[in-house]
C-alpha cells in the first residue's frame, strides 16, 4: 500500500534529510512511501511552467497512492500549509483514507482567538465575531472543519504534539504515532 | 450541470445575502448552483458533532456537483480560506473542472515577500529564503503551486481583480467574470 506523505517539509533548509527520515520510518512500518521530490521534475523555460511540472509530478504520486498522511502543523500563519491542505482534499475526493498530525496542540479556535488578539465579541445573534466582522467558529477541532471532517469521514485520525518552535518542522514523534495507527488500519490489523 | 460555489462567505456578517447573490448570478448564467448552507444541518449535542454534520452536508453537495468555482481571495493571512482550499482539492481529486477567482491581484510571491517584511535572502545554493530559513518559492502564480496547478490540470482558469479591502469579500465582479468563462466551457460553448 502506497502512502502519500504530504507536508511543508519541501520548504525546509534540510528538506531532503527530513523527507528521507519520514520515508525510512514509513518503509520500516511496512508501508510504501511516496513523497514530493520522488520524481525528477522536467526542466522548464518559465517559472510558471516549472510550477506546473511540479504539480503534475505530485498529482502523479497522489494518483499512485492508496492513502495520505498529512503534516498539518500550522505554517506561515493560522493554518496548515496551503499545498498540503489541497493534497488532503484531493485524496479525500478520491475516497482514500486520510491521516494527519500536527506539532501544535492549540485548537483551531485557540489559534483564531490569538489571531484576533483576543478581540472577539458576540453579535446580536449570539455568534462570536472578530473585529473584521468575520465569524469566529468553534467546533472543538484542530483545524477548519472541512479538514477535520474530511479526515473523520475518510476513517482517519489526528495526532497532535506540542513541539517547541525550533523543532516544529523537524520533530517526527507525532508522525511516528499516526504512522503506527495508519499502518494498523491500512494493513487490516 | 451543478456547480459548487466554494468560498469564505460563510464567515461574513451578511453571509446569506452574499451567497444568495452568487446563487442568483449562477442560475442566471444557466448553471445550477450548490453552496454551503443549502442543506439543513442536523442538530448536534457537541460542537465537534455539529462541525462533522456541516462537513457531511458540504461533502454531499460537492459529490452532487460537476464543477467548482472557488473564491481564493486571501483570508486571515497569506492564503485562501483553508476550507475552500480543501474543497478545491476535493473536486480536483474527483477529476472535476475547477475555476477560481480572487479579489487580490498581488501574486503568491509578492504576498510571501510582504509576509516576511521583505527580509528574504539567497542561500549558498542560490535559493531565496525567509528569516525562518523557509524557501520563498516563486512560480509566477496566484497561490501555492498545488492550487494553480490543480486548476490548470482540471482545465480551469483564474480571474483576479484588485478590490479595496472594505469590499474584498463582497464584490462579485471577478466571480461574474470567471462564471462567464466556466459557463462557456461547461456548456460546451
Amino acid at each position: 500500500m502506497k502512502v502519500y506523505l504530504a507536508g511543508p517539509e519541501v520548504f525546509l533548509p534540510d528538506a531532503r534529510e527530513v523527507l528521507d527520515r519520514k520515508i525510512a520510518l514509513t518503509r520500516a512500518a511496512g508501508l510504501e512511501p511516496v513523497a514530493p521530490g520522488d520524481l525528477e521534475i522536467p526542466a522548464a523555460l518559465t517559472k510558471r511552467q516549472m510550477g506546473e511540472n511540479i504539480y503534475r509530478a505530485d498529482e502523479r504520486l497522489m494518483m499512485s497512492a492508496g492513502a495520505i498522511i498529512a503534516n498539518l502543523t500550522p505554517f506561515r500563519g493560522l493554518h496548515a500549509d496551503a499545498g498540503t491542505i489541497f493534497e488532503l482534499g484531493f485524496m479525500c475526493g478520491r475516497g482514500k483514507p486520510a491521516f494527519a498530525y500536527s506539532n501544535v496542540t492549540a485548537s483551531h479556535h485557540a489559534r483564531l482567538l490569538a489571531h484576533y488578539g483576543g478581540q472577539v465579541e458576540t453579535d446580536a445573534a449570539g455568534r462570536a465575531r472578530g473585529p473584521d466582522g468575520m465569524l469566529v467558529e468553534d467546533f472543538d477541532m484542530n483545524e477548519n472543519l472541512m479538514l477535520d471532517g474530511g479526515i473523520m469521514a475518510a476513517g482517519g485520525t489526528w495526532v497532535t504534539r506540542d513541539v517547541p518552535e525550533d523543532r516544529r518542522y523537524l520533530d517526527l514523534s507525532a508522525f511516528e504515532a499516526v504512522l503506527a495507527i495508519a499502518t494498523q488500519r491500512l494493513r487490516g490489523g
